[in-house]
C-alpha cells in the first residue's frame, strides 16, 4: 500500500471502514506478524502512548491491545476499572472524559457498556478513538481480527461458507463479522435457536449487500457445508425457561465427535471466552483456531494503532 | 537555571517550596512543552521506575503522573486501588510501606485520605515523594499548574487579579494555590458562600503575606474584575438544607451568558472534574483554559520527576 | 556459569530446581546486583513483555516481579485484580487462561489462591510461568530472596543455624525455604507454638535429607543460638479461643530487649508484612535485613526472567 486512509482517525464501527481500508489493515498486521516472526525487535511506536479506559471489565481485549502497544515499543497508561474511578463516580461525562484523555495519551482505547459511548468519545477526544465494545453495538477490532483469522487460516476471503453458531441475536462479534464479510463473496449459514436468531433487518441488509444467506437451527447440517464455523457462547439468561435452555444447551456443542460428521478441515472459531460451547477435546485439533485467533488479535491490533498514529 | 534545587527533595506541601523553586520548576516544564511540541522524544527518565500508590481514587492525577513519566522516557508500577491491597489489609503502616517501596522504585507519588500520610511516607522512603494529595491536607502539584497554567494563558504572574469562587472552605486546590500566588503581586477575590468562605485564619496569613484579599458573595462583581477566575465545585454534603444547597447551586454556575458581563478575556480555570458549575456553552470560549489546564499538569509533573531524579 | 538450565522452564516449586540450578539464579542475581550498583542501565530484555496475573492482592510481591522486568528494559502488563476480571467471571479456566496469555506475553507470573494452579497454567501455556504462589502450596521466589538474603548477609549458606519463629504449621515461606536450606549444611531451629509447629512430615523429611532439625516453643534459646531468625506472622484466626492467641502472641515478639540475649549479630528476616511480630525498635539495628530483604527480591526476580526468557 502507498498511502496509509487510517491517519488520525478513529475506529468506532466496523461499518466506517471501506473494503480497501480492511485490506490495508489486514496487510499491516500480516506484515507485522512476519516481522516479529523474524525476531525484529518493532519501535515504531517509541515515545507514544496508549490509555486504555474499560468501564466494564474485558481482561482480554485490554491486554491484546496493551500487548500490541509495548511490541511496537509505545507506552500504556490505564483504568482497567473505570466505573470506580473517582471521576466517573464524581459524574464526570464522556465529553469531559475525551478532553482529559487527549492530554495524557496520543491514542485511546475504550470499552464502555452504553451504545454510542464509543462515538461519544471520538467525538470529544482529539486523538484517535478506537472502540473497544460499546455495549450492544459495535466491537470493530474483534470483525477485524476475525477476518484476519479465516484469510490467514484459509488463504482467503473469497468464495468461503462460513456457518455462525450459537447466540446470534445479542453476540455483537457476529453482527460486526456478518457486516465485514459482506465485502467478500461469503455464503453465511446462520445457526442458531428460533429465539437467538439473526435479527431479521439485519439478515435483510446482508442479501441486499449481497451475502447469501441461510437460515437453519440444524448444526450437523451447518457444518457439514461450512469451510469455517465460528462459534458464540448461549447463556442462560437469554431463555424464558430453564428446559428451553438446556435443550438448546445439549444441541449446541462442537465436540471431536459432532466434527467427524463436518467439512473436513473446517476451521473452528470463537472469540472467547468458551465455557463449554467448545468440548476440550476438540482443543488438539489441528483446525481448532480460537487460540490462535487471540494472536492474531494482537497483530491486527498492531496495525491499528500504527495507522491511526500515522506511524507507517 | 543553573542548578537543579530539588534534586533528592520530597514535594510534600507547597510551602516547602521557596519562590526561585517554584520558578525553576515552571521553567522546566516551559521548556519539556517546548521540546515536546517541536516533536522532541525525552528520554531523560530512561531506566527510571515510578511508583504510583493511591489509596483513593483519582484517575486523572495518576493517569497525569504516569504520561509524564513515560513522556520522559521512564517506566511506572501503579497500586490504582491501595485500599484494598494485600499490604494494606494486613495491617501494614505507612512506614513499612515506605520501606517497601524504595526497592521497586525511584520515585513515590502517593495519593492517601489522611493528613499527615504524604509526610509520613516521606519521612520512611529513602526516594523522593511526591504528594499527590492527602485527604484535606495539600496537593502541591495542582497548586504548580494551577501557577503554571495563570503564567501560560496571561503571560506573567505579577499584577493580575485572581476571583476564586465556589467552595473556598473544603477546596485544597484553593487553599494550596492562594499560599503559592502570596509569592507574587496578586490581588485574590475570595467569592463563596457564607457557609463555604475561606478559613479566617488562611486569608489573615494571605494579607500578612501582602496578598490584597477581598472577600465577597456576589459572583457577578467578582467576574467582572477578575483576570482570572478559577472555580470549584460546590457540594451538596457541605450544607445543612437541601434548600440552602439549590439556592447557591443556581449562583454560582459560570454560563457563557454570565461571561458576557465578565472582564473580557477572563481566564476561566477549574481543577476538574466539573460536574455543572461550568456550563458547557462555555467550553469553546477561548479563554476556557480548564481542558488545556489538565494538559499543563503534565509538563509539571514531568518537571518534578526530572528534577527530584537528578535527571536536570 | 557457562550455560544457563532455565531457558523456557517454568518455576513452579522450588522442589524443581536442583542445587546447581539454585546457585545460578543466586549467582545472576548478585551479577545484577553489581551491575545495578554500579548504575548501568541493563536491557536485556527489551522488546520482551511480562503478565502479572494475581487473582488474589499481593502488591509487594507483584511490584517486586514489575520492577524487576522495568529494570531489565521489559515491558509489563498486569491484571491486578484477576478475580474480578472478566475472563474468570464467564467461568474460564485456568487452561483458557493459559492459552490467552501465551499470546499476549513471553513470560507469565500468577498468584491464585488454589493448590495447584501455578502448575495447570504452566501445562496450558507455551511460555515459561513463574509461580507467585499458589494458596498453600508453593512461593518459590520467595524461598530464593530468602537464600539470597542469608548468603549475602552472612557471606555463605553453609555451616549456619536458622531460626524459624513464628507460625511454622501455615506459613508456605518457611516450608520453602526450608526445603532450599536442605541442600546446604544447615541446623534448624524451628520454634513455634505447640498448635503451629512444623508439619510432622516436613520435619522427617527434612531430616531425612541430612538437616539437624531441633524443635521448642522457647524464643530466647532459639535466639541464643541462631546465626538468622526468620519470623513469621502469628495470626489470630489460627487458634481456637483468644486467650490462647493472646498468650503466644506476646512471647512470639522479636524486641531489641529480646535481641540483647540473641547471638550477636543474628540476622532478623521477615518476609513482610509485618504487624508487630517485630517492634519497630528493632529496625534500626544493623541486623535488621527485612527491608533488605525486599531489595534483594528484586535481583532475584531478574535473575528469573532473565534467565527462564534465555537472556543469559
Amino acid at each position: 500500500m502507498n498511502t496509509n486512509p487510517l491517519v488520525g482517525r478513529d475506529v468506532v464501527s466496523i461499518s466506517d471502514l471501506s473494503k480497501a481500508e480492511i485490506r490495508a489493515i489486514l496487510d499491516q498486521a500480516a506484515d507485522f506478524e512476519r516481522r516479529l516472526q523474524a525476531g525484529e525487535r518493532l519501535t515504531l511506536l517509541d515515545g507514544r502512548i496508549l490509555a486504555t479506559v474499560f468501564y466494564e471489565p474485558s481482561t482480554r481485549t485490554r491486554l491484546s491491545f496493551e500487548s500490541a502497544m509495548h511490541r511496537l515499543g509505545g507506552a500504556v497508561i490505564s483504568v482497567a476499572e473505570a466505573k470506580s474511578s473517582s471521576s466517573a463516580a464524581k459524574g464526570e461525562t464522556i465529553y469531559d472524559s475525551g478532553r482529559m484523555l487527549e492530554s495524557y495519551a496520543d491514542v485511546l482505547v475504550q470499552r464502555h457498556p452504553a451504545v454510542g459511548s464509543a462515538r461519544a468519545l471520538a467525538d470529544a477526544a482529539g486523538v484517535p478513538v478506537i472502540n473497544a465494545g460499546d455495549g450492544t453495538g459495535e466491537h470493530p477490532t474483534q470483525a477485524l481480527l476475525d477476518l484476519y483469522t479465516i484469510e490467514r487460516e484459509k488463504g482467503a476471503l473469497d468464495g468461503l461458507t462460513v456457518a455462525m453458531i450459537g447466540d446470534l441475536k445479542n453476540g455483537r462479534t457476529v453482527h460486526s463479522l456478518s457486516k465485514a464479510l459482506a465485502h467478500w463473496k461469503t455464503k453465511l449459514i446462520l445457526c442458531a435457536p428460533k429465539a437467538l436468531s439473526m435479527p431479521p433487518q439485519l439478515v435483510a441488509q446482508l442479501r441486499s449487500d449481497g451475502v447469501a444467506a441461510i437460515e437453519t437451527e440444524n448444526m450437523g447440517a451447518a457444518l457439514a457445508q461450512a469451510d469455517v464455523a465460528y462459534i458464540t457462547r448461549i447463556q442462560q439468561e437469554r431463555f424464558e425457561t430453564i428446559e428451553e435452555y438446556v435443550a438448546y444447551r445439549g444441541v449446541y456443542v462442537i465436540t471431536a465427535e459432532a466434527l467427524s460428521k463436518a467439512k473436513p478441515g473446517v476451521t473452528i472459531m470463537h472469540p472467547l471466552p468458551r465455557v463449554d460451547e467448545i468440548a476440550t477435546d476438540v482443543d488438539p485439533l489441528p483446525n481448532a483456531a480460537y487460540f490462535r485467533q487471540a494472536r492474531y488479535g494482537v497483530f491486527v491490533r498492531m496495525a491499528l494503532l500504527a495507522m491511526v498514529l500515522g506511524a507507517i
